[in-house]
């Protein structure tokens, strides 16, 4: 088993190491071949799937990209004022406003960052599937965005909730009923970032398994 | 012959891969060959490094049901009754008050179960550590539950935040200068879930690790 295993290690590596040439063709040793397989013949099963999932994580991160960008662009871009003011000020309601907010809009702009900046390496694990220290790397720096993303989404999650229902035992009145364009558009982009966190889990069971047929 | 020469240069070499014993030594018997290979002699590669990893990993699981349990626990006990009412009901604060809270103690327990039922998983790991599947399981499992613990503890660090801090914006009001031993408690219960999730992210990448020396 030990020895299979190694055979397949160097099969990874695709280079036919072992050929036995018998120069001697004696009396009663017929010229044994040993390792006779080609190239091709020794690659596939681990490569071409791992190369398949290489592809399925590229499509992946490129949808990822797509949903934490409309995340922090919807979050950023929303802005409403309220048509009655005060004498101290008018009411209006931005994402700067809530720190939650911003740190919304921040870790979701760090994540599509990371997320564009990795689609080099994913083409690299598509184009040498060996290569296992790229998908180590992502694998990594996936998990430590995922639980970015998570913490930015719920934190806003929960201030939305709150901005919908309010809190009747603090004394924290629900915000929506006078916001009634901020918060569907709030909501919106945390369910936008909450589509970008669940492709990050995918993106990382993938890379496990893509480690695990090593 | 030809076999006794490759007795010799095995001996010479000096890797326990096969012994050939010639028991007699007669001119025309064939030596025989016995594969006297000791276990431990195969496996340290890969297994002696797997198993330290799965060491750390039984002991990083252990440290991680401590602070999620704390946690819950923390969030879980703590209530605070204002010593003035007005006519309407007496101010109290308890983790009940809040739906996020509830949701911080649901998904604090939910995540120290499974990492007590994964216990069991993680020994296995040890124990026999070319057993790929238990360990592909616990990364997977590992994943989810390290998004959970992070929705919890950031959804409720955001409402700590607020209830520290307030926001003038919509008149929700800071609630830790009446609440004033509410409030620490609590925070403290954030603290210890977010160090459930530092633990739980080195976990998920000990596992990659592991999982990559295939």
């Amino acid at each position: 088993m030990d020895l299979s295993r190694s055979g397949k290690e160097s099969g990874d590596i695709a280079i036919p190491v072992r050929e036995v040439k018998s120069s001697r063709s004696g009396k009663g040793a017929p010229p044994v071949v040993v390792a006779s397989t080609t190239r091709l013949g020794q690659v596939p099963p681990t490569a071409g799937w791992r190369r398949g999932v290489g592809i399925i994580d590229l499509i992946l991160r490129i949808c990822a990209i797509a949903t934490t960008l409309a995340a922090a662009a919807a979050m950023g871009t929303t802005s409403q004022n309220l048509p009655f003011f005060t004498q101290f000020f008018q009411f209006q309601a931005s994402y700067d406003d809530f720190p939650t907010f911003t740190f919304f809009l921040a870790g979701n702009a760090i994540t599509c960052a990371y997320l564009v900046l990795s689609l080099p390496f994913s083409i690299v694990c598509i184009v040498r599937p060996h290569i296992i220290g790229a998908r180590m790397l992502l694998l990594i720096f996936d998990t430590l965005v995922l639980a970015l993303t998570m913490a930015a989404a719920s934190a806003a999650a929960a201030v939305v909730y709150l901005a919908h229902n309010g809190n009747p035992n603090t004394n924290w009145p629900a915000l929506c009923q006078q916001f009634n364009e901020f918060c569907p558009r709030v909501s919106g982009a945390v369910v936008g970032s909450f589509l970008g966190v669940l492709i990050l889990t995918v993106l990382v069971v993938l890379s496990a398994a893509a480690l695990r047929r090593n």
